[in-house]
C-alpha cells in the first residue's frame, strides 16, 4: 500500500500528519505542489481542498480524518472506548486553539498579535495542560502511557506557538516538559533536523 | 449507564447529538440550561464550552467528539474502516459548511445573509451532494445501506439551511430527497413534531 500526502510546501494542516508518518516510519510520498499546481487541482478535490492522502485506491481528505485514520490503522487511537474519546476530545480542544492561531495569522496578524499573546493564549493553554495532566500527572502522553496521534498534534501545536513567541509555555511546564521531550524521540529529532534545513512557513502567508 | 446532555435551549451544536439520540431511541436527560446557570458552570467545563455529555461516570465534551463516540458505541460508525474513513471526512466536509453558516450568522447576518445563499451555499452543497452521491446514487444514507452519525449531523445540516432559505435544495436533488424521506423516519418525525412546539432556535443570537 503506497500513501501519498499532497499539500502546499508550507507546515499548516498537514504537518500533524507528516510528523506522525516519519515518526511511526511510515514510508510516504510527501508531495509538495506549488501554488499553480493547486490552481489545476483544485476542482479535482472533494471539497477543493487539501490535505489529501491517497492510500492505494482510496482518497480521504480533511486533515483531521486523515489524522484519525491513521491513527485506527497504526495503533494510535487509544486501546479502548473511553481513551479513544478521550484522545479525540482532547485533540478536538487542540483544533479549537490552532483555528483561533490560524485565524489571527491569516486576518489580525499586524493588530492582533500581541492581544492573542497575552489575552487569548494563556487560558487556553492552561485548560490543555489541566487536561493533559489527567493521566500520570503529563508526564507521558496525551492519553497516558500509549502514544496516540494526538500527541503529534499537541506537539505541532505547541512548536508554532513557541515560533510566535519563545515564551508561550512559560506558564505550562508540563506542556513544555512535554514538548521537550516529544522533541527527542529519535525519529522526531531527525525529522525536525532536516526540516530546520528547509525551514517552511507555517502558515500560506508567511507569517508566524 | 444514564446519559445526560448538558446544552443551552438552542438547536446549535448539540442537534445533531439529540437527533441520533432521540431517532436511536437511547434514554437521555436533555438538560437545557440558561444562560445564568451557564455563568456559574462555565469554569468547570473542560474546554469553557457546551455541550457536554455525562455517560455514567464519564465526561466527553466537544459535540463531533460526542458524535463519534455515539457513533462507535451504537453501531453508527460503518462497518469497515473504509467506511468509519468516508463517514468522518463526510462529516468534516459538513462540519466546514456549517462553520461558515454560523460564522455567517453569528457577524455577517444583515450584511452577509444573501451573499451567502447566493454565493457561498450554492458550490458547497454541490460538492456535499457529489460525495453524498458515492454510494447507491444518494438513494440511501451517507455510507450507503447503513445509517451512519454522518446522517444526523447531514439532516440537520440542510434542514437549518431551509430555514434561512427554502429554496436551499433546490440545485441538490438527491440532498433533498434525503432531507425528506429522513424527517419521514418515525422516530425522526416524533421529534421533529415535539421540537416545532417548542421552535427553539438555531443558534444562540436568534438569527436564523
Amino acid at each position: 500500500m503506497t500513501l501519498k500526502l499532497t499539500y502546499f510546501d508550507i507546515r499548516g494542516l498537514a504537518e500533524p500528519i507528516r510528523l506522525l508518518l516519519n515518526d511511526q516510519e511510515i514510508p510516504f510520498e510527501d508531495n509538495r505542489i506549488s501554488r499553480e499546481e493547486w490552481a489545476e487541482m483544485k476542482s479535482t478535490m472533494i471539497f477543493a481542498q487539501l490535505p489529501c492522502l491517497h492510500i492505494g485506491t482510496e482518497t480521504i481528505v480533511q486533515s483531521a480524518a486523515i489524522l484519525r485514520h491513521l491513527g485506527r490503522i497504526y495503533g494510535l487511537n487509544g486501546s479502548t472506548e473511553s481513551e479513544t474519546s478521550f484522545i479525540d476530545m482532547f485533540s478536538e480542544g487542540l483544533r479549537d486553539l490552532r483555528t483561533k492561531y490560524f485565524t489571527m495569522i491569516k486576518t489580525d496578524y499586524e493588530d492582533g498579535k500581541e492581544a492573542y499573546i497575552t489575552e487569548t493564549l494563556p487560558g487556553e493553554l492552561l485548560r490543555i495542560e489541566k487536561l493533559f495532566c489527567t493521566f500520570n500527572n503529563g508526564e507521558n502522553f496525551v492519553s497516558g502511557d500509549k502514544l496516540s496521534y494526538a500527541d503529534y498534534a499537541l506537539f505541532e501545536l505547541l512548536d508554532i506557538h513557541l515560533i510566535l513567541t519563545p515564551t508561550a509555555l512559560n506558564g505550562t511546564p508540563a506542556l513544555k516538559r512535554f514538548h521537550g521531550r516529544f522533541a527527542e524521540r529519535p525519529n522526531m529529532r531527525l525529522y525536525l533536523n532536516k526540516r530546520a534545513e528547509l525551514n517552511p512557513f507555517v502558515s500560506g502567508n508567511g507569517k508566524q
